[in-house]
């Protein structure tokens, strides 16, 4: 989920995203430019050109990046009990601070999420990813009850409320909040989920 | 919380923030400019540069501006309980759709909340706006306990818990969804205020 993902880029099509990675965690959509871009790119800012249009075109192919990597990363059951998955997406949101770059990453997020009014294209990619998490966490629950692990519940609906929870808490750790002052919610979340998901 | 705060203008100074207020609403915060704000302002563009050095000064004029708002007219007490007053809340965060402009105004201001990692002129606003929200929520919920109208918990938690959801879901409804797929958030929220809060 850290942008490690930009460690040893593949060709030159991902050096040119690990630029622009680079460079929107640093300055920020508001204050990225194909300029500042080039200064974290190794090769000819003319190649950036060659590839992409302009800023926009870039941090699309960026965005797009960034969330195929998250999905792949979080989307794949781990846990050994339906349980323990859960609680795990619960620690990584609302999670000790790891310094693992995750808030910055976060942060380039959730600057594009709030451009996505006045981007069709933001837009699109963030309510895939927001689908594809949502499902992911109702597949989680509705595994837990059929092995009767978890209570009866309705699995949609359940996964949102979660899903909602985990975007406002890592939005407030990513623009306002640290680890700390969150601990409190992560435990008001256990209250909810021992009363309405798990069992015993 | 709609802009009217907006509509009449008591002297130039709200003038130049109205200006800026529309200008964000319409291009948002990237997309920006001192000449934009102009075409929005009745007056000499001179007079704005009179007033205020760059676009990042007026903008964190205006959301000061939006923000003192926005406390004001959230945290007067008007249910005639406080289970009326909490669910107030929540209705106003994932309810109908009411095309009063609250949908404009949430996506200004979470623009600017995601531009807070980089600025920590924007970020001391919405640390100071979380705080005021979550006493609030939190003396609600201390009234509710102590008028024996709500179950004994831990008001500040509790409180917590809950303007991260409304966060989260608002942040949703102005970032990616629609008010009709955020109800099923509506009411898993009162599943859980019911046996966490209300008494009866």
């Amino acid at each position: 989920m850290s942008p490690d993902i930009f460690e040893d880029p593949s060709d030159t099509r991902e050096e040119i995203l690990a630029a622009t990675y680079r460079s929107l965690a640093t300055y920020g959509y508001a204050d990225l430019s194909i300029g500042k871009i080039g200064e974290e790119f190794p090769k000819s800012q003319s190649l950036i050109y060659h590839h992409y249009d302009n800023k926009e075109d870039l941090t699309i192919a960026c965005l797009e990046f960034l969330l195929d990597h998250l999905e792949r990363e979080f989307t794949r059951f781990e846990g050994d009990s339906a349980r323990e998955e859960l609680e795990q997406m619960l620690d990584w949101a609302v999670g000790a601070a790891e310094d693992d770059g995750s808030e910055r990453f976060l942060a380039t997020l959730f600057e594009l999420r709030a451009r996505s009014p006045h981007n069709e294209a933001f837009r699109e990619q963030f309510r895939r990813t927001d689908r594809i998490f949502e499902e992911y966490t109702a597949h989680v629950i509705r595994t837990g009850i059929e092995g009767d692990e978890f209570r009866e519940c309705d699995p949609e609906r359940v996964a949102k409320f979660v899903q909602t929870f985990i975007t406002g808490a890592s939005f407030r750790r990513a623009t306002t909040d640290s680890v700390d002052t969150l601990s409190p919610l992560r435990e008001e979340m256990q209250w909810y989920l021992t009363r309405r998901v798990f069992k015993g």
